[in-house]
């Protein structure tokens, strides 16, 4: 089974929760036993898994983001589209994660949220591809 | 198949080996042909592959690591929890990675461990989860 | 179905751009709906997905990561092998991406490529393992 979920963003930088969307798809699918592929089909926003009850770290991890990859940084690809510092952050953040689903259940630790890391936004047709196994 | 490593960590960084613990999981599932997912259920934990056979080059990777992301940053989430950059490291790392199996075996690199990385430690209660498709 | 992409490359930096021989693994699998898992299983060298068709954009993102983690920083495993920026580079790209396939095609966005990161090259034999599910 391969569900879409659909997202716009506001920001230029953001870390959208999706968990509760991905619980849904797995419920539907009535796996019992296996395995969710969670996969962002784009190059300037990726998929992270981590702490989302505290809106200060989503902050942190952003601005942390900025530090290594600046905004300003004097990249070549910036004459064409100037969002080569979303490319970058892209590559180190990842593209997809593999989640094993047992009983039904997205096995998920206690503290781990599934987000769109929105790195060149705001963007009105952002989509995260869930997979099924 | 779904199995859980348990680990219990004793240093603030660390990268533990858990190769032979997941070639022990993926024989015993008597898979010829397939997948193996490592899954790391935590958001101040993750999943690396690497070499592990110079202890110095671990230490090379985690002291990197906090060149990039420096212990005591000004993250809004320490008045919290004293870990951001943990989480931060998490998110650059990744929580899952997925090998192929091949006749039974594994097919990591000459030179590559799967490893556990600590980022928050000590802890009493890591784990690993190894989905085998 | 498990297949190898066989590479050598030849400079020390480069992503090789390898969307189109995975296209044609996909396809030849037959495999209408599923997942495609790419794989590298070296230690100084990553799977990334990003934008390909700008050139100056690889080098942009190979530059950042030079950036991130110096050439000549002091790597204690550089007594060894002249390499700990690969490991350290590999580390935090990762081994492996997964892709859902749709009516036997990859879920790649318009601007995804999937690459090879060669991390310390020139190396004659590298390979990328493609498994089909």
């Amino acid at each position: 089974m391969l569900k879409q979920i659909s997202l716009s963003t506001n920001k230029k930088f953001d870390l959208i929760d999706i968990t509760s969307n991905i619980k849904k798809i797995v419920e539907t699918s009535k796996v019992k036993d296996g395995l969710c592929v969670v996969y962002a089909p784009h190059a300037t926003g990726a998929i992270i898994i981590n702490e989302s009850a505290d809106p200060e770290l989503k902050k942190d991890i952003l601005d942390q983001l900025a530090e290594l990859v600046p905004d300003h940084g004097k990249y070549r690809h910036d004459r064409i589209d100037n969002n080569a510092q979303a490319h970058i952050k892209t590559a180190l953040l990842g593209s997809s994660e593999s989640i094993p689903i047992k009983d039904g259940k997205l096995q998920l630790g206690t503290w781990q949220a599934i987000m769109f890391a929105e790195l060149d936004g705001p963007r009105d047709q952002r989509k995260v591809l869930v997979k099924i196994i």
